[in-house]
């Protein structure tokens, strides 16, 4: 029984809550939260769970092992560097931190206290995503050539973080995920329609040392929900679109053939298309939180690393360090250390 | 009755042939090409028409008053010049020319002579597109403050062109009627995956004197075709999705309202999202090619100025030769002058 | 405060616990179930409530004012019977009973105790079908003329109720409420593939007085899940998608107009297509159950009767055992008194 | 070089008169039609024809070896009958008759002559429908168990004939096509919302010998065009969709497994569900309207019986016009002899 606090009860607090209260090796302790109406909604759905005004009340505790932090991006290093200095385990809601700094900060920490940190990245726990990795990396898929992203809706506005910060973590980790490379260089161009200073539309520009390409396309200011990868690959290509509740995967057997031939003393190979059946393989209708949970459990009991350990975390801070510093300077290309 | 030639029966060429073919007003007289095959197929659906294995016996046809060029578009330029130098009006397949010197040409010949020059942009006659641009400058939709394009599918590799040039000029002719401005600068970047030097695909980002921005996504290497732009503006948004057959435009009656609020003497204001109906306007199923022919025509017979004339040609091909700069050097933006 | 009292926890029912849960006017006391695994689950997530092998239990508990009974349809009436005569509110999950002796059972009961019976219509408290209602029964629709609902998909198979049963009381509660009337006859026509005497198949044909017809077409052997309804009016029409996460209600401005025209002598009328604008008002996302558990304690609370009352469920349960009839008998006409 | 006439360039003519006046082992002689506006129109396009304004002169000209039928469906078995007298090979657009007496008449009349006699079931040509075939015949599939086909839209009224006779033929063509079985009865139900008399909204559903059902709704009065056929079978299922450009079929391995089992002395078999992939085949873009042509001359030059044949247009028309007498009879079972 791996005794948790929670420490944010906002907006995507309440889905953590649940899944840990819901795990039979788990007992949720408590959950702090300053809004006392956000607070009395989930006791009215827990009451055996301890509800505390503030989070330092949770990391005094002793008797809690782990602690979950589903804050603002802002307050993720300090509230998470108090949690492993009083010798608790930390997931942290992805972006891990603002800065690499402190994303740096926090893996020493953890390293040295022999603690589990862990990154909320939820989408390398979805079963789409897993299986299109294990697609998208087999021979048969000809090698990853590009990747493209779009994850845009009429979003919640956040006055705190940009679109960037708040929509593209997901995009990053799972370009990441897939590709096990890390990325060279950034470039980021973004307007801000509704307030100044906080871009509500953002397009990202990454290159990876192979020469792969990614375009990530966030914006909180769209007419209609989108939530889709494209994977472009050498003899094969996919689509995961997650908002496809019948083909969430789908495995394109299309692509180009180039066919060398000489003609008139000149050779040259010419590019020829070729179409082809598409595959929508089933995938586990698993709740991706539950996995994530589940892992995070795990790795404390077992004395393991995360999937989406505090190094994945700091990948996706160090991408959108480079980006909101190309996004300060007119879509500046930017090199990611 | 305007009697017209044709040169060029290759992609697109039939598309033209058939519509002049049809109209009652039009005698199309001849058509050209080198390839004997594509000839044949012509003259098999219109043995009335006369077949020339080179433009140029058309160029020189005196009862001949009009010409349409549908050949590649490295050789508009030269095509369309001897064509008004002989006297006749010129309906040109887009882009209009490959570089604005070689536009600016064609523009003061075409002045000089008093005769009609026309560039092929479909979509500004798609009974969509001109519905679209009705309500999106309207008081109602609150101003345009970005668009974004995606023109992508498992395209026809052309060894001559690449992706942009062959796909963007759509793009650029519906977001410059759209706005009615011109951009100042343009940012390309793209990867060659198919061919060295021949880009596939090619993100492109424009800036407008006023603020507006516009991203368009185009590529030959991608599994599922889109045709898409979306439009957001201060009060609605819409989407025009060409392949949706029962709701080419959706307009979305949605957006933000900021709202002044003053709290602990601090003022500022909030962001509020605002969920609404969509409509989708009943769109005539009027061929564009079908409208543009018939406009040549009219221009023709009442000595008007097309909707796409030699200067909107030239805007965009102004767009694509930045945009190939900014291409050429790893997506430095380019300003347009 | 409202006491109440869950029995049957299995598929739907930890639906109605949640809700029940939640809501603030409300005391969940007791869930019983003889799964007790089931149990157990409920228990973890609601550790104040009690949990009971029987429901006969809570009928024992006087502290409980109501009722929710989510057990199999067999057994709905004799649980509702005893709850009534135990004179507890009761909330029972449609179809409400197998027979109509057994519903008009029941609604003699409640009236005579002045007890509040409900019928478990979830859709009748859809905000899309409320919405819809509005519009079919405006005078700008021109009258519904026909409707017909499709709800198939690969469904849990039930060994105890073929799909009729299962799926169709959503379909002819929806159907009854937008027309406001009575079917005068039905024919059912099915099949049995899975395993003998359980259709998994049915298609239902109601008549009404007025001359509108139904067809219902459910399945547990479908492909793919389609959950819609169509409503064809004298100048509009109008499809509730609940599957369409954008557009759940299109209204569609299309339909026939009727000339009256003369021609050597002869007087007909001309019928003419008339194409026209799709509109797809924006509906609340508030759950359906949410609305009808409110409902529920809202008809206790004043004494007032449910929208989905015994008499709305027995007009279902009429609707089915003539349907059952008609399957028996190879599809035969049955009236319905 | 066959030799051929057209009777008939209303609205479906024009489709037949391009296909054949583009093959080029076919010499499109002549192109009869009563509407002088309509035959101009041919005319324009192919000015090599000869029009005709009386389907007579088609068939008084000897060098005409075969004639294509497209004239309203209740003047097809005349001109057939003096088509077939005159010696000519014989297309009839679908239903090949009103009646199965003047089926029979034809098919008679083209066995004794010798003469090449298709039904124009455009469907049995679809490549779609043929790789359907392929798939629900294949021992994988697990044997058909049942099929529905739904074929709606706001379509053209016509006055001479109801939605069934407009429409169904096709589903009736396809369905019998897959089953390779003839129905043993027939049930109709239908309204006439628009004109009396004239069913504009039917439902059919038919028996086979083997047990296996088929279900047809046809409407030319519903708001969005549908064009769909959904195959069940015992161990997959697979939807065909016409308006799906990406995925007209879908193969989909999902179905049920039945288990016997025994618990306290009973046994009986549980029916699990079993979901799994969907695969969506690459299909030819080939128009079957081409291959349905090609189908007719090869058959003239070789000598073959069409796979399409005069039996076949039997059999649909068996099929409608016991449908018919079902319909107007109230839905009653009709036994098909």
């Amino acid at each position: 029984m791996t005794r948790i606090g929670v420490i944010g009860a906002g907006y995507w607090g309440p889905n953590l809550i649940r899944n840990f209260a819901e795990m039979d090796e788990v007992e949720l302790v408590a959950v702090a939260d300053r809004d006392a109406d956000r607070l009395a909604g989930v006791l009215k759905r827990y009451p055996s769970v301890r509800g505390e005004s503030d989070g330092a009340a949770i990391l005094a505790d002793d008797s809690i092992e782990a602690v979950v932090i589903v804050t603002p991006a802002e307050t993720h290093h300090a509230i998470a560097k108090r949690a492993l200095e009083a010798g608790k385990h930390v997931l942290v809601e992805k972006p891990l931190t603002m800065k690499t700094d402190e994303a740096r900060d926090l893996i020493a920490l953890a390293d040295q206290k022999k603690l589990v940190l862990m990154t909320g990245h939820t989408f390398e726990y979805n079963p789409a995503v897993r299986h299109l990795k294990k697609i998208v990396r087999s021979d048969d898929f000809g090698g990853i050539r590009y990747i493209y992203a779009t994850r845009v809706n009429l979003g919640v506005f956040r006055a705190g973080i940009n679109a960037m910060w708040n929509l593209a973590p997901h995009d990053l980790s799972i370009v990441f995920y897939l590709l096990e490379e890390e990325p060279i260089a950034v470039r980021a161009l973004g307007q801000s329609f509704l307030k100044p200073g906080i871009e509500d539309v953002v397009f990202l520009y990454l290159e990876f040392p192979s020469g792969k390409i990614a375009h990530v396309h966030v914006s909180w200011l769209d007419p209609s929900k989108v939530r889709r990868v494209t994977v472009v690959g050498g003899k094969k290509m996919a689509i995961y679109d997650d908002l496809d509740s019948e083909q969430k995967l789908k495995i394109y057997d299309r692509g180009f053939d180039s066919v060398l031939f000489e003609e008139g003393g000149i050779r040259d190979y010419q590019v020829r298309l070729r179409g082809g059946d598409i595959h929508a393989p089933k995938i586990e209708g698993t709740e991706p939180l539950r996995v994530e949970c589940a892992h995070f459990i795990e790795c404390i009991r077992d004395g393991k690393t995360p999937l989406s350990d505090g190094r994945s975390g700091l990948r996706v801070v160090a991408g959108l360090e480079a980006a909101a510093e190309s996004l300060a300077n007119g879509g500046k290309r930017v090199l990611i250390p």
